[in-house]
C-alpha cells in the first residue's frame, strides 16, 4: 500500500496525517506551527513529525508517494505562496521546493480553504459529484471551487475567494478594506454586526436579555439560539442573513452551476433555521436551470479532517 | 492533414466552417437555420453543407475527425441541450447523438457563448493563457469561463451565465424575470434603459438632439458617440455603466481569478471611453491580488469567426 502525507498549516497549530490511496486517514498529529521561528524550522518540524508517524504505523518512508499542504494564503502553480496571512514569512516563497529539498518527496500545496473544498469534493460530501463549491461560513467566508477533478486555484492563487464577491455597491465595509463584500453580510461577523446595530435601537427582545445587555458579548450563535426559541427580533436578523446568503450562493450558481454546494464552518451549524430560509430565497437569485437536475445544498462531512484529507488529495 | 467541422447555430443563420488541426479556418459558409422545419431537417442540411465544403476543398470525408457545434441554450455533457432559446425543438434533445447518426462523425456541442469563449481562449485573444473569461457585451451579457484547458459548462449547462449575476438586491428587472442582474445594468439594453430614464427628465443635452427627441430611436452607440464629443450628460451615463461593468467584472475576478478578461460584443466597440473607466474603477471591486502578475483586460480577436473556431476547438 502507498501513502500520502496531508499537512494542514494553520496560524497556531499544524495538523498532519497519513492517508492511504483510498482516502483512509491512518493517523493524525497536531503540532505548533511556530511560524515566528522561520519557514525552514517549521518545515523541518513537519517532516520530522511525518517521519515519526511513519515509524508508529510501521510504514516505510519509500511508501510515501508525496506530501500535500494547505496554507493560509494565495498559492500559485501548487508551489508558490503569494503571501502568508499572519505569518512573518517572505512573499512568493516556493514552499514546494523547500519541502522537497528537506524530504525528498514530491510536494504540492494550495490555499487552506481550497484544500478543504478538495477534501470534501473527493472524499466527503461531494464524493461522486463532478462539480461542487464549498462555502466555509465562519468569522469570514471562504470558498473553493471544484470542477472536472480540479480546484480552480486562479492565476494568482485567488480562485474561489467568494467572500469578497461584491453584493452591495458601496455597501458595508469589509475586513479586506473594500466595501459590500458577501462576507461583510453573511459571515458570523456579518450577523454580529447587524445584530449589534439593531440592538442599539431595540432592547426589548430575548437576545438582549441573553447577552446580559453587553453588546461586546454577542456571538452569532446567540442570534440563532434566540431565533430557535421564537424571538421575533432574532428571527428578523436570521432572515436578513439568509437573504444575503441566498444572493451570494445564487451568484455562485449562476457562474459555476455546480452539482452541489457544500456548506461548512460554524454558521452552517445553525442548521435548518438558516438553511431552510436560504433554500426558499434561492429561487430569487439563482437562474432556475441551476436548481434543476437534482442540485443540492449539503453540509460538509469531514469536519476537522477536511484539511488533511484535502491536502493529501492534491497528490493523486 | 486532418480537419474539424465547426458549426455555429444561430436563431436565423448557421455558420459552418472547416478548420485544420492548427486552428486555421479553411472555408466557411452560412445557411439559414430554419429551425421551424424541425431538428432533423436542420441537422441534415448542416451535414450536407459540410459535405459540400469538403468537396470544394478536395478534402476526403474520412479526414474529418469530428464536428463541434455551438447552440443557443444550456448544454449538458457536451451532447444534450436542456432547452433551445427561440427554437421550436423539444427539451433535453441529444443533438450529439442525432448528428452522429446522420454523419457518422464524433459530435460535441456547447452553449454558443461558451463556444465563443473557447475559440478566443484557444485560438484568439486568450491564446497561451491558462485561464480566461470572455464577457460578451451586447443586447444582453453572456460569458464563458476557460480554466485548465476546459470551458466550465456547468452541471446543467448554465456555467458562465455571468449576465445573471445579481449585483443589486431587488434591483432593476431583467429580461430573465429576476431582478438586479449584471445584464440589466451593463448591457447595451442596460445603457439604453438608463439613458431613456434620464432623458425623460433632462432634454438639454447633445444626446436628446442626436436622436431627434425620439426615445424609441436611441441606441447605446448614440450615448458613446455623444460622450466622445464631450456631452456631459452622456459621459454621466457612460460613468454609470462603467461602474456596474467594473463591479461585475470584479466579481468574476474574485471568483475565478483568470489571467485575462476578454471583452467582446457590440458594447466593447465603444473602446477607450468605456474601457479606461472600467479599468480605473476595477480596484474598488476586485481583490488587489487578482489584478497583479500581469492580469489584463483585452478585446476579442476572432470577431465573427469565434463561434466556428470555438466549435471546432471542442474536438481536440
Amino acid at each position: 500500500m502507498k501513502y500520502i502525507a496531508g499537512v494542514d498549516i494553520g496560524g497556531t497549530n499544524t495538523k498532519i496525517g497519513l492517508v492511504d490511496e483510498s482516502g483512509k486517514l491512518e493517523i493524525t498529529q497536531s503540532i505548533k506551527t511556530l511560524s515566528e521561528e522561520g519557514v525552514y524550522k517549521t518545515m523541518h518540524r513537519i517532516w520530522e513529525t511525518i517521519q515519526g508517524l511513519l515509524k508508529k504505523q510501521n510504514i516505510m518512508e519509500k511508501d510515501i508517494i508525496g506530501v500535500g499542504m494547505g496554507i493560509p494564503g494565495p498559492v500559485k502553480n501548487e508551489e508558490i505562496v503569494g503571501f502568508f496571512a499572519n505569518f512573518p514569512w517572505e512573499r512568493n516563497l516556493n514552499i514546494s521546493k523547500i519541502f522537497e529539498e528537506i524530504s525528498g518527496k514530491k510536494t504540492k500545496l494550495n490555499n487552506d480553504v481550497n484544500v478543504i473544498a478538495l477534501g470534501e469534493a473527493v472524499y466527503g460530501a461531494g464524493k461522486g459529484s463532478n462539480s461542487s463549491v464549498t462555502v466555509a461560513l465562519g468569522t469570514g467566508i471562504g470558498g473553493g471551487i471544484f470542477v472536472n477533478g480540479q480546484i480552480i486555484s486562479g492565476f494568482s492563487g485567488a480562485g474561489g475567494e467568494i467572500g469578497h464577491l461584491k453584493i452591495v455597491k458601496d455597501g458595508k465595509l469589509c475586513g479586506c478594506g473594500q466595501k459590500g463584500c458577501f462576507e461583510a453580510y453573511a459571515s458570523a461577523t456579518g450577523i454580529e454586526r447587524e445584530a449589534i446595530s439593531r440592538l442599539m435601537v431595540n432592547k426589548k427582545n430575548m437576545l438582549y436579555k441573553k447577552i446580559g445587555g453587553d453588546l461586546s458579548n454577542l456571538e452569532a450563535k446567540d442570534v440563532f439560539d434566540c431565533a430557535k426559541l421564537g424571538d421575533e427580533f432574532s428571527i428578523g436578523i436570521v432572515d436578513y442573513e439568509a437573504e444575503y446568503l441566498a444572493m451570494g450562493i445564487g451568484n455562485i450558481l449562476n457562474i459555476i452551476n455546480p452539482e452541489k454546494i457544500i456548506l461548512g464552518g460554524g454558521v452552517a451549524l445553525a442548521g435548518d433555521i438558516l438553511l431552510k430560509r436560504v433554500e426558499e430565497k434561492l429561487s430569487k437569485y439563482a437562474m432556475p436551470v441551476t436548481l434543476e437536475n437534482g442540485f443540492k445544498i449539503v453540509l460538509g462531512k469531514l469536519g476537522n479532517d477536511a484539511g488533511i484529507l484535502g491536502a493529501a488529495a492534491l497528490i493523486r
